[in-house]
């Protein structure tokens, strides 16, 4: 049987296409310190699972397409917060950031267009972008520059006529990246400038770890018709598993036409609406308290990995992950190594391999992802036997 | 700004199209009986509520891409039931039945291919195929021969050297048509002698009024590599907002391919799956009395519907909806009229209107789909609002 040509060029989750080996390592009794996935373990706010509690009713409806009241009023209520003026109609509620970019790259690739995103990017965009059968253009940076990609110059350098979009992580993700307003300023520029699509993905926001204040591409007057944000519960309120997300533009032409894909869905989930809106009830000390743990990890973690002799990495400013090359000849034998032959005191990491990050062959080999979502002691090890096991692998 | 050729093709939901015409009138205080969705009006079992009040965990993380342990195993165990022996490896679960087919689409379709549907169809089907770039060639069938498509050559003559699939939904939705097991097997036997896939989209299994037993393409053996189920938990256990679904198959390669998807969206909803796992507890006396309740729905709506001069329409067998050509000019103008200008002591209709069912130009625009999801004695006055308005709306 023949399969599509788009689902065909796609390749496996490099987050997850070690579960098996993994799997097979907990069975003989291995603990494995899995920084492959950005799974927080900061605890879910209580009034998630209290709203569960209470969700009662006699039929469990279709929700609206286009979005739960409760969930929409919601989202304005919180980017009102920090003044960005939304209504209801500027947003659509989806199963996860990723339905909202499923639905949007649906909406505005055709086949044999092209897409720009800065590389090392997180990579289900590029299985996301195969399968409306255009291509990632990438616009590559590197951990020497700490992942600059904010130029005129080099995203021009990256411009085609078959070019629809630009995309950005921002927090970035794997990089930890932070742009600048200035910087997000002229990404804006540039993509209107050309008439193109900017897609932020802002999913991160919260996670910035030098004082910023809260940032949007949606803060920025004159973008309307070029901007598209890309939101979510699942960091901010470490709810992963609610899968509410949502997109938001000004534009209404855009937001008309991913609704025809919203209404071929039927809806997203009623009782993860209800419990994901009430999410947004949490206050400020939350996200303090989140963003200083998680930069103490980060610390934790880059001290550590620091002192592996020949690692190259750039200091994180947001997000929750480090990607670094390492003294490997390649990153996935030596994933699969540490899963089958490696171990020390019945310990082993997990981390996703740097490849898949980048669209340019043969870029990111001997780079690796790794999330900081656990607590700073298991950091530490981890780092312990990430140094252990690159002297014990280059040995073999 | 440009949008895709793939979005510009597809149309709204004809279910949801005139929502905010409803909205309206439903805000000038009519009342509407709304036979436009598919949305039941059974009580959905409590146990789906007490799962979701007992749900609590330190962090709601991802579930497994494939599906929750939990989910899988009552899958499985449904199946079982009836004599269907399913592995965990056999099925992924998905956000609603909708996600399913929008994966496996994105799987087997390339741009410039066909997929046989017979017509009138669930007109999200062709929102999906557009967005592969594929298009529906559709095998047109008609009231008057009760929706008939299991015959050799008329499906034959559907097929061409770009046809890819045939997709059926058996119990249908919109014509309750129901397959008998040799023309099920008839399908199948096609299928697989011209190396198709034949998607069976079988989330109205339990809907069918004349004692059928249990019946799934998965019951057939020697069409593993050609078979794939679509099913849910929507309308078997009236949870349509829970969104979990299905893809099944033993075609382990599709499933491989189906998973690349699944990984980018990362998971499915964590409490929904618990909650719709423990769905599968409710015994066969919860069908029964669904089963009854239904018989006597689509009873009362027929018997009404044909004492009105002009309408033509065959016996839903199976689903919750009838499928009826009314003695106007056009079903849209109608629909319109109905919520603008037409109200009798404070009342009016909705149904879904025909066009969009087809895929052959022109054909159904006289005709509509009624779901019976409302208490007999309401559709007893819904088809009186419809002949009184059928009469009026003739008479401007």
């Amino acid at each position: 049987m023949k399969f599509s040509s788009k689902i065909e060029k796609c390749g496996q989750s490099p987050m997850r296409k070690f579960a098996p080996y993994a799997d097979a390592a907990a069975a003989r009794g291995l603990h494995i310190y899995r920084l492959n996935i950005g799974q927080p373990d900061i605890a879910t706010p209580k009034v998630y699972f209290d709203t569960l509690k209470n969700f009662s009713r006699p039929v469990l409806s279709y929700a609206p397409s286009t979005g739960l009241p409760e969930m929409l009023d919601a989202v304005v209520g919180y980017y009102a917060s920090f003044g960005v003026s939304l209504e209801r109609g500027d947003m659509l509620i989806t199963n996860g950031g990723s339905e909202a970019l499923q639905m949007l790259l649906s909406c505005i690739l055709d086949d044999g267009d092209e897409i720009v995103i800065p590389e090392p990017f997180y990579p289900n965009y590029a299985t996301m972008v195969n399968l409306t059968g255009a291509s990632v253009h990438p616009l590559t940076t590197c951990p020497e520059e700490n992942y600059h990609y904010a130029d005129r110059a080099r995203v021009e350098a990256c411009l085609t006529p078959r070019t629809r979009a630009i995309m950005i992580t921002n927090p970035g993700n794997p990089t930890g990246a932070v742009l600048k307003p200035e910087e997000l300023k002229l990404m804006l520029d540039i993509a209107k400038e050309n008439d193109l699509y900017i897609i932020c993905d802002e999913v991160y926001r919260e996670f910035t770890y030098n004082g910023e204040p809260l940032l949007s591409a949606l803060q920025y007057e004159g973008f309307e018709e070029n901007v598209i944000v890309i939101d979510s519960v699942s960091k901010r309120f470490s709810a992963c598993g609610a899968r509410i997300g949502m997109l938001i533009s000004r534009n209404r032409a855009l937001i008309a036409h991913a609704l025809k894909w919203c209404q071929a869905r039927l809806s997203s989930t009623m009782a993860d609406q209800l419990a994901s809106a009430a999410l947004y009830s949490v206050g400020p000390e939350y996200f303090d308290a989140m963003r200083k743990e998680y930069r103490l990890r980060r610390d934790t973690l880059l001290r550590k990995l620091r002192e592996i002799p020949g690692v190259v990495c750039a200091e994180p400013k947001g997000a929750f992950y480090v990607m670094a090359a390492l003294p490997v000849d390649d990153a996935e034998k030596f994933q699969h190594w540490l899963l089958t032959e490696f171990e020390d005191r019945g310990e082993t990491l997990m981390f996703a391999c740097g490849g898949p990050f980048y669209a340019t062959p043969g870029r990111g080999l001997n780079e690796v992802r790794m999330a900081y979502v656990l607590e700073a002691p298991q950091l530490e090890r981890a780092m312990e036997l990430l140094a252990i096991a690159i002297e014990r692998y280059n040995k073999r």
